[in-house]
């Protein structure tokens, strides 16, 4: 049994893991713990949980919060965990962090990331860095193994542009400066905060770009395809919300350097994710949308070449508050605990 | 295990039940039976489902659709259950249908249901009645036993109002002639079948009582509280449509002929439901919504007096295509299965 | 030309009223007032009016804020409006407040609905309450004329049921004690404000009952009703809100004293509204919902009689925020202005 | 007064252009004509015209929809105006038509169109096309005058795409093969018949992309593009659908030619726009949103350039039933009938 506190338990990425751990046969939580409203059943914050876990959520100076685990998860902002990492490392727990804090396992990159989101600190566990692993198991399966400590699970724009272009990217089949991410999210994106422009009578028929000027993810979009390709890349990308609640529909761009039917673009993809259960493949020509990601760890990927401008295009379907943030973390934390990749996130999810 | 044959696959009913029997331990679907898109894998009508389900929706006159089973789902309208059911019980198979065909266990009282819903016929097997169970496990716990062959599974809008009702009637608190049934559905209970009704830009923004001149579930709710109370029972109902997909509030009325305080109601609830794992009783100050049933198989209901007017309200939440349909049907096949009743029915459902 | 200033112009309340007078052919905004946001142009909060109104929202300090007015639109929370109206009427401005602080034209009713929101303390202005008018036009035309100087604008659940029930209760129609509103209002109705309630993800499949203890709009709907049948009125009334973003569809129920078929009830409330532009009836079979208000001034009602059940009930639609509120507030500047009725309100809103 | 006919009245187009006649001071409504419902008041069939418009929709033979009129709008699939045009202007009429029968003004353009879209009839009215203007007023007001007989109204997305780009095709800032453009609509763009992918519960939390092998509108974009820059111009083009009711996001992207500002661009935006009253530009830090132009005639531009990348990218905002449709329309029959280009336009639309 893996004993697992959750750290920030009471935000939208501490309920994801939450409702995935109560269906894990190997999983049992000790601790949630929160500095919003401890003392209060977690039942009562998300009603729907009632009969099924009905645990406190404690504040970090309660004792209960500070008992040895074996996985700690930090759905927390950035630097957060980066401070309270080592004291659970010191007491044998291993360390899912879902911020920026451990997504770049070198000192210079990570401090170009922090530059950019406006951090001028260096980083508080530098040490820590070089053990850290970036937690996308498609990419770094061998990595996340029963000796790997601290992961830095990725953004959820991230996980939907760098599973879409890896295999174009790792066959080298499109030109590097020309990779565009098109991204639109849902509004639990967001977090459960609320804020004048998730209120739903401003944003029940309301879609807009944001950030233009530049999002955090670009930056671990950009490291991940560049340690693929050996280069530096660079990407243009939008983030965009639309009103919904659950996904991602990445639409990503890149200009093929030799012509390539959709066929032999199809079948490099499919051949490149042949060992991962929670992606799938599909030709331009499938009805595929985000509800058939919604509530499960699966990204949809619809492969398409516009054979015209001879560009490549990817659609990529992800359900942001899944494979893009609880269900990669529950993944992972399999995979550093030795336990089956896939356990207590094979579920299909529900329509309509 | 059970072996199970889904008619009507393709549509919410089917779905709804087949993504349950997937995360049943002791069912197996044996055959997706469709007259539309026969030939059609369920994963390519429903593709969340692929790789979980992939099976083939087959023709009734397929050979695979007439091997016997242990249960029959009919999520078929009104007249196809009916018509069917004796030759899957000479066949060995147990009956659970979803339709109205079995919801009246006496040719008279389904005589008076089918003139109203505007059906002249009589029942097509006026001789499976007296056998036939009205499905609510709640109400009927003792005849949904393994002797049981044929369970009328009951409408969504009827769940939740003899939920919220049967307390009150049970316990003789109201004047039988006040009740009023004010209900809200979301608009998945209305079916897959696209109408412009239903057609998202003309139903975004849009709240609308339908149906004024009496809604065919009306009848079985009466029925239900009339074999409680010993009376003849008339309510006044109420069907609305709102903009959900998934959800039914019913906000349930009655005269309360002595004074009661809203803590002597509750306790005589919860008193009631003491058995009852899937039903949840709240005061009138907690703060309950449909989210908190959505996707799982309970019922939440909040009691509430308002001693200003002595009048009793209760408001019931289900999700229509769970308590309300599917989830029902499987609580059913439970228990005249001799399973435990809730075996495949807890979860907790995913929020937001 | 009518010149007018709108305090609390930040707000929905004060944006509708804005709305409403940029195409209104005789009225003119002098001042913008809000104590949020004061320097900031109300396009900039507003951008949909960039290049319509871009005039700055101002400080109740500043002297533009001072400058006197025909007349002034308070839409401000309970207990503004009682403060600053008397210095207004003193400068030779009428006054439309929104709040429920000049609902109730004497001191007892006023004290009973203060004690009942909570507030202890007595009215600020009581001098001012036996000159004030209820300003729901279709019952008070007459006492809203050029001498009024004060309009308690209707509260939005209110103008609902009032209409909703007026023509039954002024023809003796029903058992005043059965009377039951069951109302249901899309989220605008909370204001801009964001609250988790109110949050995109947690509110956009939600429905919900709320404050079932007791809503602050019972009160005028029984102070209207009972001044109208000339007794003491209580009703049951709950408030419930669904994902619209406008609209209230308000289910009205009432037992008959005497029977009378639809057609009878039809007719009495047709010869009720006979003068009044903004109320449409309907029979029951008319597929009326809230987009057919959305935008407008206009009430819906759909009368329909339970026969079954000896039991009146009538369906009441408004866009809560147009009849619901500005549109009523600018129905009454028009009146006490001596201006026609439905100058700058004819408006047939849009689709889908 | 311009006398109207609407041809195609049942629909999206049709209610929408006759809700802006309504409020037009020249314009007078003479037939509603639709081969569906027939003897119909179009205020049944959407009732909240009721009292505003109550006009019959009448057969195309009825005698009534053969009176000359000034201005005919074909509301209407490709394949029928260019069928019924020439009879109309022969009655003296003038024609505006809504689909991509007259959008490409020589017959090789519309063949390479028709080709495309699967018609391989060649065009019905070949001796239209050369005086057929495309409806665009921002690019073609010269050729949008009194002496006009055939205007093609251009496509929604078309209207979204040609107004970004325009300003930096015509300065020749960016690379022609580097235009992409991603699109995303409401659903309301697909009209108003009913389809399972629009069905509310299949759409409501539910975005995809669509026809990936290549949309109708991509040719008109490209020939507009083209006809601008006296080259051959091929872009990608992704359409997909989100969950909105009105409006279109389309973000936009071209790699500049040589280093520009973000500042340098916007300036060369706005001056390309300074007299078109109906495009208004912003800076990238702007917070804009589709429900900034919902209801109204306005496509909001937001500039930005990523300087990492060297790309421009722009996101343009229109209401793709008002300004991509009914709107332009109505601006383009202003224009061919001498009228001030916005007449009854001037609407700042409803929030929230």
């Amino acid at each position: 049994m893996v004993k697992v506190k959750i750290v920030g338990a009471g935000g939208y990425g501490g309920v994801g893991i939450t409702e995935l751990l109560l269906g894990h046969p190997q999983a049992k939580i000790n601790a949630l713990v929160d500095v919003e409203n401890p003392g209060t059943p977690i039942s009562k914050l998300y009603p729907h949980l009632a009969g099924f876990c009905d645990m406190m959520v404690i504040d970090p100076a309660d004792p209960k919060a500070n008992e040895p685990v074996d996985v700690v998860f930090f759905s927390t902002p950035d630097g957060v965990g980066m401070k309270l990492a080592e004291n659970e490392l010191k007491k044998g727990a291993k360390v899912v962090d879902y911020s920026g804090d451990f997504r770049f396992n070198n000192a210079q990159s990570y401090a170009d990331y922090a530059k950019r989101i406006g951090k001028t600190d260096a980083h508080a566990s530098p040490a820590l860095l070089p053990q850290s692993v970036y937690g996308l198991a498609e990419l770094h399966r061998k990595e996340l193994n029963t000796n790997t400590k601290v992961v830095g699970n990725p953004g959820c724009f991230a996980v939907s542009c760098i599973l879409g272009l890896s295999p174009a990217v790792k066959n080298d089949l499109i030109e590097i400066t020309s990779i565009i991410c098109d991204c639109k999210t849902g509004v639990s994106g967001a977090g459960k905060k609320p804020a004048p422009t998730f209120h739903y009578p401003a944003r029940y028929d309301h879609m807009n770009a944001y950030k233009l000027s530049g999002h955090q993810h670009v930056f671990e979009i950009e490291r991940e395809l560049g340690l693929m390709s050996g280069k530096d890349i660079k990407v243009t990308f939008t983030s965009q919300v639309v009103p919904v609640c659950r996904g991602i529909m990445s639409t990503l761009y890149g200009t093929l350097k030799n012509k390539k039917t959709e066929a032999e673009v199809l079948a490099l993809y499919k051949e490149f994710y042949k060992n991962d259960k929670f992606v799938r493949v599909f030709e331009s020509t499938a009805p595929v949308g985000s509800p058939h990601v919604r509530g499960t760890n699966f990204c949809n990927l619809v492969v398409s070449v516009d054979e015209r401008t001879n560009r490549l295009r990817i659609v990529s379907y992800i359900d942001n508050l899944v494979k893009g943030q609880a269900g990669s973390a529950l993944q992972n934390m399999n995979l550093i605990c030795g336990l089956p990749e896939n356990m207590g996130l094979e579920r299909p999810g529900m329509f309509p």
